[in-house]
């Protein structure tokens, strides 16, 4: 017995979704179970359904390969199990490339092998503040650089976070109707962490759906600590329900990153082991995949564990993001390093060109940066948390940035010579390096006389070094190239946003000279290959 | 039998001076003893002697008491034993304040109470550049806010220092005629480290003193390491007798410190026993207990040495200062942290934005800084180096900054609250500070509610708060003041350098509003009390 639609066609990375009837008694969040075993030439990965309320319940798969699929559902009510099918997978849609996957160790890219720059913004809880508002932060990013957004399930509480969303996650109860005790904004209810709110997460989907249509990532945050609901404060076993409920909705959208946290180490509610167990459900309920990270707040998490596919950090200090390559063997990318803005707090009150700086430093380090914006206004509207519109200047700066590296190596930038290591240590990370790793010649340059370059230069060898020169300002910089190799020569002003050729037929150890200016850069490209 | 002058007066801190006559046969250098004991009052100090060519004998001393002294010799040349004598000693000459001595455990002032500012510049060899450079560079200091400049006793050898100076500190012999393997520049002769030169020292002193004339303060390097013509590779004898000859000539000069070294870690000829044992010669040779620190390249020395009187650290990250002070208990100078310029060295090209910024990190940090300058010019006359002429930007923000502080408390600026460790954090610290340690109300203000401010502040508690933004642009702060106290705010343009009265009548709490903008610094000075 099924109602399943079969002999359905899904592009390839679209979203096949079952859509079945069943139990609306008792609680089907909890009481039903059902997954779907999804098969293609001898491969086959398991979707768990969700229930979406009155009575209808959902399987969502996003394949990955082109050619015939065929499914076969499994649950606890007879309704739902059993029910099989076979659909198509053709084509991509031309606008979806698929899921993003790491790439050569340190980089990303979409599944179709598309180039994926990775340069987000924040703006947390940006989908819980009304339509108009969200549709002005979809036009802001339309016309904005950003390729990502870190973004909240939940809602927020927080300085200048005091509005209450249109919906919440769970169902209002009348008090003493709940066994969990919890706070929620209505006088006399108190939120049921026992169900969830259909309506909540078919919003959240919606907006993933509009920042897929402008090719933005949505990093999306699973827990954070800055609650007055009681959403951090849940009991385990509705913790790792609501991880299952929230993966099987979106699990099947390609555009999703799994952010277990903002901030893991600030929430008092959470164990090390809490951790390691969210990590684990999210992977088992995930059969897509998905990126998944934990953003810190002082400590950061073991980057190293197996599951975990890129370092999401919070650090101001960018420059170390070749220090962390190393350390745990994965891209970085630097997921909070303060924001543009004017706000007291020391976090949201740095310069644009503060900001552009720390941007600089981590891609000549090797690593990717993520934006924010908090200038203060009187309706509390800070892109930090709840999009809208920016003002700032360094969103400017970032797209030309973003322009310079799409105009760079398709495989990323890797940070070039072990001068880098003398910016990181200028920078305060002398107890990261030893003395002989300081002095060591450049990896995969071991054969040449260093020219004294005491900056960071990324890129690809033989072909592309991007050097960048941050508070320094020197008027001359020999080139540090491989021996018989020609170059031409481009001096970035990362501020004004120009691009100047100053020489060249440019070889190893030639002296380039140009005025002394600080946060300037400088690209040396290959010209005889 | 005496040929001293008896019957003088001297003034406080200034030069007696004891001049003998004695043997001019063999090699008076290292044949002859001579020391002298000074006494007054039950106390006595001694005072070694020293050869100073052609058959003249002195010794030094300078009297830190008003009255009566009493002095006596001792010799192996019957013609400079037993010599006595008396001298009265005066009030001090106006302009002589007496040594800069370690006051409020963090911080300096002169022996005779007024207050010093250590604000230090760098010009490593001025004093060996010939007479029309030498006074160049003495009417810069005299225009110029520094109250101290590092320079070495020996010649310098490195980029931008290849000239020769008119003298050596040692005298030339014919090659062979020494039994000591050394270079020098002239071909055929190499240098005898078994004597001395005295006009070399004599020019020396005399540069120090046009410095006291100024208000300067000589920090003395006794080695470094860049070297042409082996003074940085004598033997550990010809080490120690270098170090007592030149102790015994300087030691009676007020305005001497004594660093041991430039980069001391960068002497490969010198052992961790070295440096001690060069430590305590000098402090046996010094009767005066001039300040004493060893200056670093990477690896700090170890300035818990019960002999060193100050952190003299090398290190662009300057906001550690607050640290420092905490790990050593002494008054901490940042006495390398770049140099404002345009040459291809990464220390050396930091644009005076940064030296600024780091000045003032330093200063709300509860240390002091040190500058450099060192923009490229056809001639190679490098400040840093030579000395000469300045042309950057920071020289005047450093004079506006030395203004602000000299009317601030006499007593110096002490860090106030654990908001510079967040600040300290922020710039790379993570591993320097335990959360606990973060997390802990600041020192003395227990009682105290936390008004987020995350950024340092430094001054004398219930009276003065300075506080530094840097590339932070908070438009509106917290006043964070003791309860029922009243101030007065007034904004710091740390570039323009204005101050602008922003608020009165300022309570605990209060917030503050103004322009963002990068480079700022806040002070709220009591005016109830």
């Amino acid at each position: 017995m099924s109602d399943a639609t079969t002999d359905r066609s899904v592009p390839l990375w679209g979203m096949f979704e079952l859509r079945l009837s069943g139990p609306t008694g008792g609680n089907p969040f909890k009481d039903v179970s059902l997954v779907a075993t999804f098969t293609q030439a001898g491969r086959s990965l398991k979707a768990t359904g969700f229930y979406d309320g009155e009575g209808r319940y959902c399987v969502r798969f996003m394949p990955d390969a082109m050619g015939q699929w065929r499914y076969r559902t499994e649950s606890n009510e007879s309704a739902l199990d059993g029910v099989t099918g076979v659909f198509d997978v053709g084509q991509a849609a031309e606008s979806n490339h698929g899921p993003v996957r790491v790439a050569n160790t340190f980089h990303f890219k979409y599944a179709d092998g598309t180039r994926y720059t990775n340069i987000g913004t924040t703006a947390y809880v940006w989908n819980l503040q009304g339509e108009a508002m969200e549709q002005q932060t979809l036009a802001t990013l339309a016309n904005a650089p950003f390729t990502k957004i870190r973004m909240c399930v939940f809602p927020k509480h927080y300085r200048y976070n005091q509005n209450e969303p249109e919906l919440y996650p769970f169902p209002l109860l009348k008090r003493g109707e709940s066994q969990w005790p919890a706070s929620s904004p209505v006088p006399g209810w108190e939120f049921d962490f026992e169900r969830f709110e259909p309506a909540y997460f078919r919003h959240l989907e919606k907006r993933i759906n509009d920042l897929a249509a402008l090719g933005v990532e949505a990093d999306l945050i699973l827990f954070h600590p800055y609650d007055r609901w009681g959403f951090s404060r849940m009991r385990p076993e509705q913790d790792d329900r609501y991880l299952r409920y929230l993966v099987s909705r979106l699990a099947a959208f390609p555009n999703v990153w799994w952010s277990m946290a903002n901030e893991y180490d600030f929430m008092s509610t959470k164990s090390p082991a809490d951790w390691n167990r969210f990590i684990d459900i999210v992977c088992e309920t995930d059969p897509h995949g998905h990126l998944l990270s934990v953003h810190n707040g002082f400590a950061p998490f073991d980057y190293n564990h197996p599951k975990i596919t890129h370092v999401s950090i919070q650090r101001p200090y960018t420059e170390r993001s070749a220090l962390w390559r190393q350390q745990f063997g994965k891209p970085v990318s630097v997921d909070e390093c303060c924001y543009e803005g004017d706000i007291s707090e020391a976090w949201g009150d740095i310069s644009a060109q503060e900001l552009v700086h720390r941007f600089w430093n981590g891609v000549v380090n090797g690593g990717y940066v993520t934006h924010g914006e908090t200038y203060y206004n009187n309706a509390e509207e800070l892109w930090w948390a709840k999009g809208g519109s920016l003002r700032g200047d360094s969103v400017a700066r970032i797209a030309f940035l973003r322009r310079v590296m799409e105009a760079g190596p398709a495989e990323g930038l890797d940070p070039m010579s072990n001068t880098g290591h003398y910016q990181i240590l200028m920078a305060g990370g002398l107890d990261l390096i030893t003395l002989p790793q300081l002095m060591a010649p450049p990896p995969g340059e071991e054969g040449w006389t260093r020219v004294g370059a005491n900056f960071a230069t990324a890129g690809q060898a033989h072909r592309y070094y991007l050097s960048y020169f941050g508070t320094n300002q020197p008027g001359e910089v020999a080139a540090s190239v491989p021996p018989s190799e020609r170059y031409r020569a481009t001096l970035i002003d990362t501020w004004d946003m120009t691009e100047t050729e100053i020489a060249t037929n440019v070889e190893r150890g030639q002296l380039l000279h140009f005025p002394a200016k600080p946060y300037q850069a400088l690209l040396l490209r290959r010209i005889d290959a």
